[in-house]
């Protein structure tokens, strides 16, 4: 019943996206004992513009 | 004072969105006894291809 | 699949929350027309020395 | 390493979203004794038709 | 840096989550060629009497 | 209208929240000309056996 959701910049390609919850989910239930089919990952694609440390938005980061 | 938010697959009509916000609130005020002015309701439209159950996007699923 | 998440003050009985759920639920598959088992509620209890509107903690509001 | 999310209406410009993430690690950093770079703050946009309060969405508020 | 957060049901042992953590990093830098310390973990342990499915708390599922 | 969700490690005294959500809401109220009122700010204490960077929980961290 693990509900995982991955806030990351936006830009993967479907295949990275397909790759990734799978990798998740795997690890889930290996780590966890649960069943593949009770993992939900939710995936949200963050702009550069939206995202800052430091108090600098990444699209305005230096490197 | 209750913040609700729903992660949902996007597709649904506005007049769908007007109806399921009415109807959480009235929910909402029913079963807590709070005043509809102190509930708000979030969407939050997930596509089918960062959504993904078992391991699997929803844009991939079989069915 | 929609997933709710709601976040509320502590202090609602387990039949307070039962019937919360239980009228999430049903509003959500009449509004949107998914079948109940695909609805998720996840409910957070918040202190109101964790939450502030206007600046001020709810533990700390006059009124 | 405090993460502080937003929900906002969409509509802010980028000098606008500048100020508020780089015044909010400020806040962050003079209250908990944090370094700044440890403060992640991420904005997000909703639109007027994906918030309700008092069961009416904001594009169809009154007022 | 991407963030992941993960609601799952209380119960799990600091071992469990020691290998939970370190498991979902992996898949993360494995699948985005991400630098590890790039990821953040955050867990949130939700009681069973705080998740439904269906509109039945799982605190009082039958199964 | 904005809402501030803030995870952050737990261990904060009742007079660094108060100085933190009323900091918080300044910075708010002067980057988005938003009002106090639509401000709300809420506090979620994450454990460090709960929060890992780099595939380690902050409570096995070396420093």
């Amino acid at each position: 019943m693990p509900t995982i959701r991955v806030d990351m910049f936006e830009g993967r390609t479907p295949e990275q996206k397909r790759e990734f919850v799978k990798a998740l989910t795997e690890a889930t239930v290996k780590a966890l004992g649960t069943s593949p089919e009770a993992v939900d990952v939710i995936l949200t694609d963050i702009k550069k513009s939206d995202w800052a440390t430091g108090g600098v938005l990444w699209s305005e980061q230096k490197k």
